[in-house]
């Protein structure tokens, strides 16, 4: 099985070694001949120079694998027609567990009350977890991870994802009902895709739904929020505090108004890093799979982009 | 049955409603013949003024029901026989819980390797939870629900106390264990009470066994720590940063090299906020045990000082 690893030049130490342990059997080049290739492990970036990759000459390939649990920007390459997958990577979800219960329970508690200034300020006590209202946006496998991780820690979570598919322990709502949603949500957190869909999703009408002051932990896509209604919204207190991860330009850029807010809290997009260690084995499944003709795991549905 | 509500005036206002709805029985009183009381819920700072309260007039009361958990300054108090409990509130431990789990994510996830400077600092990548150690020294009420918390995210996590009795789902180690414990703990989580086997616990040497870079959060009692041992600690890097919320000396005096010291947080004695509409039910069943002879609920034991 002959793979090209399709992906920015610094991918390659961290993941050659976990690719390799992982799929013994695979002949892992980072060039050659299009046509000689059965699958390739991508990430955008490749090849260098921002040209997208042209997909056509691999004819030969049965799979292509995302290194990235976001595919919109691969989506958009209209000369990709072989079986895309996107990456689920078990430590990805919880990585993003992590980040995400991590910046709820700072909004919680409160924690930037408390300035290093020798000011005692013993007045504000939080509600605890479970008269807390938590909504999470998105409920696919790191929606659902994320949702897990805040109602085991006592918080009231409720889910909207576009089915409203259930998921044990939690209520999910489905479309319709996204302004009772954004109604309870004290903390609201997104895992949405970038669709068409999603895309500024949260504007001002839907801003204003939050009850006043609720925290914004967006670590799905930028694509979600409408950029100036958001900045509105905080500089009003109807949104208290915003945590942001991603964004429609990325890195983002050092003069945007984002980094400048006092109601902004910029993370450079690392709530969900795809671990080598633990998205090799996906990587290495999908691969035998696609060898032998089986069902892929995570096939990206081009019509709904993820 | 006459109470007493020996606690400081502002105690008032927030008790009193749900004191009175959870024991509908009782007389609650704010001053009155001491002789007249079957029992007193008391907080240290009564009565105002700076003298302790003498509990020798106090010749029929059946319990001294304490407002708060720890009871070091009560148990040094030598006027008082009567029977002493210990505040053990579901809330309590319950917004324990919330408090070491959020500033154990910060500390986790790098949360302050982020400046709102424009700069994107896509640099580091946290280990997953369950690749990272966590201790909680302390596996009493408030520590076991710690503990259970931070295992339920995914932290590898390991308690310590005198006794290392069990609990179920976390490794408890006892005694004369602490160098091994203090060894793995990355994240160093203090419930300790304050007794003369807890004073100074963390001292120079102890500081030395942890990991280098290792964070402390102290939410149990402020004489644990060697205070310039730990200063000495972060300024050579073996300790990377200390979470502190509470003090030898409370509130915090604005002077002390604490405030200023880039390596330390304070907050104001508040993970462990006693909630009266979850401790009032717990204070009106020791009133019910008190007045009809049964066993108490989380009676001190003087020897051990909790």
């Amino acid at each position: 099985m002959k793979v090209l690893f399709a992906a920015p030049a610094h991918y390659w130490q961290p993941w050659a070694p976990h690719l390799r342990a992982s799929c013994p059997e695979m002949e892992l080049a980072r060039e050659g001949d299009p046509a000689g290739f059965d699958a390739l492990i991508y990430a955008p970036g490749y090849p260098e120079g921002g040209q997208a990759l042209d997909f056509r000459p691999f004819t030969r390939a049965r799979l292509v694998q995302s290194l990235w649990a976001g595919v919109e920007r691969i989506v958009a390459n209209s000369t990709l027609t072989q079986p895309l997958c996107r990456m689920v990577d078990p430590g990805l979800a919880e990585g993003m567990a992590d980040y995400c219960t991590g910046w709820a329970l700072r909004a919680h508690l409160g924690m930037d009350h408390y300035a290093q200034d020798g000011v005692w300020r013993h007045d504000q006590t939080p509600p605890l977890a479970r008269d807390r209202n938590v909504v999470v946006l998105g409920m696919g496998e790191l929606g659902r991870a994320v949702a897990t991780a805040l109602a085991g820690l006592g918080f009231r979570v409720t889910g909207w994802s576009q089915s409203g598919r259930p998921h044990p322990g939690i209520e999910v709502l489905a479309g319709p009902a996204l302004p009772k949603v954004l109604a309870r949500a004290e903390i609201l957190v997104s895992l949405l895709p970038d669709t068409t869909g999603t895309r500024d999703l949260l504007n001002a009408a839907r801003l204003a739904l939050l009850p006043r002051g609720a925290t914004i932990i967006n670590a799905g896509r930028g694509t979600l929020i409408d950029e100036a209604a958001l900045i509105s919204a905080l500089d009003q207190g109807q949104v208290g505090h915003a945590v942001l991860d991603v964004f429609r330009t990325e890195p983002l850029p050092p003069e945007h108004p984002f980094w400048a807010h006092p109601g902004i809290t910029v993370t450079p997009h690392v709530a969900a890093e795809t671990r080598p260690a633990t998205a090799s084995p996906v990587v290495a499944e999908n691969l035998r799979r696609a060898m032998r003709g089986a069902p892929l795991l995570h096939v990206v549905d081009r019509a709904r982009g993820y």
